[in-house]
């Protein structure tokens, strides 16, 4: 991964998600849309360390988390450091990803503003030699807004801005009722379902709040757009069709794609 | 997976850990050394889902759970929902994991009494409903005993019966000092890893806590067996060359195909 090195005036683009599957589906449609290149041979640059995949094109690379905080922590960090060590000029960093939606239909995008934790507070615990280090996990707001913009009314979708509960477990820590334990009732799910979209959330996923406690740490500007695969308040399991839902994941790749695209036209040397 | 179902007299197994592909050679271990079988092809199960690999041997099933405790309770809650679902007698769950040592050489294998969280208890903390729930991380006495019996002075390497933190967090919560963020000195760090070790931590991982406690409310028995990378107390990073660690990771699973395969023999019907 030598070769992200510092380019005068070009800024480097790291994007991440959960399957290593969706990551080369994103480097692929990047590499098709943006650049224009056609039967592209992409090589998953960290392949013998099994844990997670990683696919460069031009300036963007496309790296795969895992689920939930700690796996996606870790490669992060390592991203942070890679692109400290690469001297990279104003690094973006995305996450895109699927998630249960509040409120709002299924297939809708959110572009998060902030991260809620499970305690319902916009903060990323974490513990540290014992000791809960408590930091903000609020994402940068006018990198929000301008992918937010891109948004546009000939989409076949609608997308919000909002937040984004990161869940630290998919079944009681959602209040599904359809995992293995549930000490609670449907109304008491939907109760703390509306709770948390009154205060804004939009989407719940299982990385939020870490994602952006991280990257403001960092000073790494970084931003989540998930597409929602269901709306929570009408049920715990996604029954959409296979089909249809491989095309609302590719909703978040085609504007983070876009946003790449103008940043790229309007720097002084295009890698197109 | 239809086929798992209930067999009088036979236990079933499942072992789980960290990447696909150990998960695959554990399976193609117990295939060759348990059932002494050769050249089996063996089917990614889940394959399709992108998420986690699923092999099955015989009675065993290998899976793969990724890095930390919502990723490995994600698909641990799945597995203990199949179990049900199939009626499954008597199931004993596994994981077997990598980890890195407290005060022991590299390369020793750590049976796992208990989990330690990161606020140093010995509990399993989620948030349900915005609420903390604490559930207690102990792991079946009997079990773990049984299994540090199947150690044995031939072998190379020394095992542990002890307590294993699981970290949220693979840097700083586990008072590494390589990550791209550290407030702390190394002194502090040595302290901190002096203080597990008294409190009888023999490693870290990312998994432990959460693995105790959900097999215990599921009344199913649970142990954990990794092996040791480095010992923390001397370092950070793993500086082990790649041969020698590949045969460490073999280490767990020699000790619970061992485990499976007394099990099998005593059973009525033995799958031989």
């Amino acid at each position: 991964m030598g070769d992200i090195a510092p380019r005068k005036g070009i800024p480097e683009f790291v994007c991440i998600g959960g399957t290593k599957h969706r990551m080369r589906e994103f480097a692929e449609f990047v590499s098709f849309n943006v650049f224009h290149r056609k039967n592209v041979k992409l090589v998953n640059l960290t392949k013998h360390s099994h844990r997670y995949a990683t696919y460069k094109v031009g300036p963007v690379l496309s790296v795969s988390h895992g689920i939930g905080i700690p796996s996606m922590t870790t490669v992060l960090q390592e991203i942070i450091k890679l692109l400290h060590y690469a001297k990279a000029v104003d690094p973006i960093v995305f996450r895109i990803g699927t998630s249960g939606g509040l409120s709002i239909p299924p297939g809708s995008v959110v572009v998060s503003s902030w991260g809620l934790n499970g305690y319902l507070e916009k903060s990323y615990d974490i513990p540290v030699m014992g000791r809960s280090l408590k930091l903000p996990a609020i994402l940068d707001k006018r990198l929000s807004q301008e992918i937010y913009s891109m948004a546009s009314e000939e989409d076949e979708f609608q997308t919000y801005l909002g937040g984004t509960m990161g869940a630290d477990d998919f079944y009681r820590g959602q209040a599904r009722l359809d995992g293995p334990f549930c000490d609670h009732t449907e109304e008491d799910k939907l109760e703390f379902l509306e709770k948390l979209s009154e205060m804004g959330v939009r989407n719940i996923e299982m990385e939020a709040p870490a994602f952006a406690a991280l990257t403001k740490e960092a000073g790494i500007r970084g931003a989540i757009v998930c597409v929602t695969l269901l709306n929570r308040l009408e049920g715990d399991q996604v029954s959409t069709e296979k089909g249809t839902l491989l095309q609302w994941q590719k909703r978040p790749m085609a504007i983070v794609a876009k946003f790449i695209s103008k940043y790229l036209d309007s720097s002084m040397n295009g890698w197109k």
